[in-house]
């Protein structure tokens, strides 16, 4: 029996194989541009890359699947990268946290199939924003970087009904901001949940006072959609519109009709949902 | 009848009646050189002083309760100043956390008698360290200005029994650290409180994994008391010391024998107590 001997067609370049490596990414965005590199300025994106190519050696290009604003923080992003590092799904996590400043972190890394991709292949993703109802001194220090001070008393009620108008398949071009790249203003939002607190844990204490959390789960996102549906969320809250002008607003696709930009900070990117 | 009409003293000076104002104030320390003004780096002390001024015209000293190291945070500290304003207190608040910076906030200004002291009425300080038992990937990053991350287990029982050596009047030289202006050593510790969690909560999130608060309550505090008892607890936790041992080390009254001072960071001055 003859063996036949397979020779690589040119012997001088070795062949990496790559993998697709999926990471779970938490980060608290105050001090970053945004996920997506930019020209200028500090992103999640980048910080991460450089902090990739610092461990395994490759030059790689992440792809998220939300591209947070600028001071967007994210309980849960998820991100890939091609690599032909050999390391360890488990050294890997280690030596990435060891190397990411304070403000990100990896807390999970698995080999995934090429075919994978963070946006495309998401089902869905919830957003969670956060309102604390009470005067600007009244706010937990420890929370400002995570919450939207509002003094006005906020009607969490009309909020919710508001919110129900939302729901369902819809053009959004009245919550689409100015840049947005996408497509199709058309989303479909599953669910939209606003609730009232009355108090708020941080650590091991307690903080009472009236917190509203408002989370968005839909297929996909437009630029700015969370934020201007919360902008005019707080309007009905204000009493300035009534729940029943959200049909009209939705109706007009004018961005101009819609209230304004909840501020950054308060939005967090909760969960990017995948087929099991 | 003839009406008497009494003339000031000194004419062209007018006499201003000083009044002493009570602050309690919560901080994250992260960005600051610790309570106390410095010869250089913004200390919360000056940040308040300068908010002060501003609203009030007048240059004060600002005397606090705990004088906290850099990078050490305050849930609850209290501070006073002798002020000739006659603003009211509501509106005192109001136009104090207007000026002050984010991680700087007054939660309560009264007047008090002008024989309060913040640091010499009080009655007995409570201070709480906060670990966070895990590897540093596993930390939730909204955490990470806030707790000591320690990845080898530690052993909560043993240094709960190191701790009850230490409560009682003892002392502690041997966890007071360099440059402690306090004539005498001795201080009277009424409680330390080891817990551990399995979660730990931060606004509407929870996150799994293993905390250790560390409460201490005593009547004053040495300098960087906290810091060296919890490192030295840490020392027990780590199976490096016994809780027997601690006995050994306060009759020492030596720092070198107890352990390393723990990092500013998990520590926050709870609260301040005062006779009712």
């Amino acid at each position: 029996m003859t063996r036949t001997r397979l020779e690589p067609l040119d012997r001088g370049v070795k062949r990496k194989p790559l993998r697709r490596i999926r990471l779970a990414v938490q980060y608290d965005g105050t001090a970053y541009n945004g996920w997506q590199a930019q020209p200028s300025g500090t992103t999640i994106q980048r910080t991460l890359e450089k902090s990739i190519q610092k461990i395994t050696g490759d030059t790689v290009s992440l792809i998220g699947a939300g591209r947070t604003d600028a001071g967007v923080h994210a309980v849960e992003q998820v991100a890939s990268f091609d690599s032909a590092t050999k390391l360890d799904t488990t050294v890997l996590k280690r030596a990435l946290n060891a190397v990411l400043p304070e403000d990100v972190r990896v807390f999970a890394v698995e080999d995934v199939q090429t075919d994978f991709h963070p946006r495309y292949s998401a089902l869905r993703k919830r957003y969670v924003y956060l309102i604390a109802n009470m005067e600007i001194g009244s706010v937990p220090v420890f929370l400002k970087r995570y919450v939207w001070q509002i003094s006005v008393p906020l009607r969490a009620a009309e909020m919710k009904r508001a919110a129900d108008y939302l729901c369902g398949r819809h053009d959004f071009s009245s919550f689409r901001g100015t840049g947005c790249g996408a497509r199709s203003p058309v989303r479909e939002v599953y669910a939209i949940d606003v609730q009232g607190f009355d108090e708020i844990h941080f650590l091991c204490a307690r903080f009472s006072g009236t917190f509203l959390k408002i989370a968005i789960e839909a297929d996909a996102f437009l630029r700015h959609m969370v934020r201007n549906i919360v902008g005019t969320l707080v309007e009905v809250g204000r009493g300035k519109l009534t729940p029943q002008d959200i049909r009209g607003i939705l109706e007009a696709r004018d961005r101009k009709c819609a209230g304004p930009t909840a501020p950054a900070k308060g939005l967090f990117l909760d969960r990017v949902i995948y087929p099991l």
